[in-house]
């Protein structure tokens, strides 16, 4: 789409227009059922004035490739073989729409989109910002030399051996015992999620999750005929009373929790609480998923120690990830287990993928063993803190008496509670007009849409100012305070 | 499972090991259920008598942690805890049989196990080894500067954009006209084929696909309830002549091929079966997809062009891939497709894990553009053709009178027909024992058991020499001849 008109030519800018929009169509780029951008999106794109790309569009609709509805924009109904051959092409849209797997929600479309537009501040995005992420130091992993040549190969199904011993090390580090054998390494935890529901659970089955929770926002589970049930929190965690009896009632064959700094809520599960539920799953005979990817993400003291490292019976499994701490691009994460259920999920991922990027395994694995990690861990908690005492600021400066919040003691999150009257889609829309995107609480329950999940993690001070200042003014408006 | 026993130590050696094994048992390494390995292996694990590990096992058998039977080997039925503990721990074993991805075949899980074996030679392995892959020239690129920095973040759903026009511009030297808004940037064609099963075929829908074909040794498609129906080969390809009935009679949704040097026929698709082929599925309205990985391992002269090259309707799905040509592990392949397919898998490849490697994206993309890429070709094909010339010579000298073959014009492999009266399933064994891996050619279609996939480009040529050597004297016993 980088294509703009020559505006130095004599041919006609829609004439220059209709060209390309037709090379584009007869190359099947623009398949027919394809819906065009906008005219207003057509005109931005080739810094044109709306009414040349008028003009071009009606020439094609005229040529019978295009057709335009007053309600659906404009979509490609023929192209210009096709014209002339008998045989219709595919109906790629009825494709699109056949496949099993669930499209994203719209609004989380729409966010995936607007994240790359430029200049727009992200408010909600979960990941580390740029300047968080540690590139010099990558560079120098790859310049320097190593005792552990990487490879270019495939690795072994469970992953790189390097790497695996280089992880059983540190998890031990937080109580958690494993050996290499226990480790499969995948491209990031939501590829753990995806072979789990794939790999050892039956259709149909449920599992009990946290209500809200990033896991209402996928749809790994849900595609293979899975479904969630909520259990309700509170400051300390998920809340444990009902576990038994929605295990029995929903036949739920697992328990996802995301224990320390939980998405979207930035709760920390307590002691108590991590006892309790260890104590009543063991009772249930029922299997933990822990997703624990925030863990080091503390800042004034470590979390409890993990679900993992009281786990006698082997009741978790436990996932764990560098895409929030080092580099969401490396895309590597990783899977503890028993072995039968590592052997299982290693088999469904060498069917999936073969495995996943070598040459991120063997970074990671340098990482690790340069020590290199550990001491990226600890600037990186100093600036997030002061990135969550800045957001906490505003909160405090803008949204009293309009929002409530806790104070998360680690992880990326602050779960914003808005206590005025507001439609939050028209807060969303109205946000994104003026550069801001949000992450809104529906994506994490349906029951959680007056929550706006806030990262400190993502947005630079100097957006936080200038995004939490105009959202609350934006808020003040549509509450009409 | 890098411990071994202290020599040195006073504590008996059956002692250590009896309490290394509780140690794994009790931390869950090995959980309830768990198929420990032979007491054969063990001895070899810990370098000890088979004896010292007979006495351990007994112990353990004794104190009830472990069970073991004349057949299946011996289990782990219980651990410390829950020998006091009332509850029972999850039965993980139930889990790994419930999901509803199959697993791999027996045959080829022993392929994958076995691959991993020190000193075995692999004669069917469809990867290239070690010495064909450019490990220095990846390592000056890491080290080299360029003009885009890698990025340690997300990508754009799609892929990289400065991979994307790299593949588009270079895409175009082989007919393929695609612009980065139609690509889609996968870990490996292995995924694109994930995808497109999930994000655009319904359940219960069936795909026509080469018999054989390297989809039948994968369960990318049946895992979501979508059936292969095979169509036969000659010489010049897929035949043509049942695509229409087959359609209607098994309302098949698309077209599967690999027509540039099939895996595992090594088939090279004439240029009129090419037109043959779209001529017909264009009539028939039915999408192809083309895995196109081979295409550039040619060695006298480039094959026909691709199909993508000659579809004016977008009736192709066009596939290809770094991992046979520069490097597996990099995990990088590519899906050119109309813009609303491309949309929809990038989709669902957002909900599985997030894009693949920013790192080992840009590496690619770095490849192309400094022309590297297209240097690597030129030798690679050079050192492929010796490997072929050398393992056509070794048929003909071994293998005249038992075997049946053609010359492949590129790719990695040659099809062997075994003619002589052969137990497929004792020859893979005794060649295991011989210290050689086979792929034999039931794995690609039940009816292609009296095949092997002989490949040229994972085995050194001395490997080469001395492999089909054996494997030739193997078969003369068995057939005893």
């Amino acid at each position: 789409m980088n294509w703009k008109p020559d505006f130095s030519s004599e041919i006609p800018l829609y004439v220059q227009i209709k060209e390309f929009i037709k090379t584009k169509i007869t190359l099947g780029e623009w398949s027919v059922g394809t819906k065009i951008p906008s005219q207003r999106a057509l005109a931005a794109l080739y810094n044109v004035n709306r009414s040349t790309v008028v003009t071009a569009l009606h020439d094609l609709i005229a040529e019978g490739l295009l057709e335009g509805n007053t309600k659906g924009g404009t979509r490609v109904v023929n192209n210009s073989w096709n014209l002339l051959a008998a045989a219709p092409p595919p109906d790629w849209s009825s494709y699109v729409q056949a496949g099993t797997y669930y499209p994203n929600q719209p609004v989380i479309q729409n966010i995936n989109r607007a994240e790359f537009q430029q200049g727009i501040v992200r408010l909600g995005t979960g990941e580390l910002s740029e300047d968080l992420l540690p590139s010099e130091q990558m560079k120098s992993i790859f310049a320097g030399s190593s005792m552990n040549a990487f490879s270019l190969g495939y690795e072994e199904p469970k992953g790189n051996l390097y790497l695996r011993k280089q992880l059983a090390d540190y998890l031990q580090g937080r109580g958690v015992s494993a050996s290499p054998s226990n480790i499969l390494i995948v491209s990031g935890s939501l590829q753990a999620l995806q072979l789990i529901s794939m790999g050892l659970l039956p259709r149909g089955s449920s599992i009990l999750v946290e209500k809200p929770s990033y896991l209402y926002s996928v749809h790994v589970f849900q595609s293979n005929n899975i479904k969630l049930v909520g259990l309700p929190m509170d400051e300390q965690g998920v809340q444990t009373n009902l576990i038994s009896r929605y295990k029995e009632g929903y036949h739920a064959s697992l328990l996802y929790t995301i224990p320390t700094f939980h998405n979207p809520t930035g709760a920390l599960m307590s002691e108590a609480r991590r006892q309790e539920l260890m104590r009543i799953c063991t009772n249930e005979g029922l299997p933990i998923i822990e997703d624990d990817v925030y863990n080091e993400l503390w800042f004034d003291t470590p979390p409890p120690l993990p679900l993992k490292a009281r786990d006698p019976h082997a009741l978790v499994l436990y996932l764990g990830s560098f895409s929030k701490t080092l580099s969401p691009g490396l895309r590597i994460g990783w899977v503890v287990a028993p072995e039968p259920v590592i052997d299982r999920l290693a088999d469904i991922k060498m069917q999936s993928d073969y495995g996943s990027s070598s040459i991120s395994q063997w970074a990671a694995a340098e990482w690790l063993q340069r020590g290199l990690y550990q001491e990226h861990l600890v600037s990186l908690r100093d600036q997030l803190k002061r990135r969550r005492d800045l957001t906490v600021q505003l909160l405090t400066t803008y949204f009293t008496g309009m929002a409530a919040w806790h104070v998360p003691a680690g992880g990326f999150y602050i779960w914003v509670e808005i206590t005025v009257e507001i439609k939050m889609q028209v807060l969303f829309e109205r946000a994104l007009k003026a550069g801001i995107l949000l992450n809104p609480g529906t994506i994490y329950h349906r029951q959680t849409g007056n929550y706006l999940r806030i990262s400190y993690a993502y947005a630079k001070p100097d957006e936080l100012e200038w995004g939490m200042a105009q959202l609350a003014a934006l808020m003040k408006q549509l509450a009409g305070t």
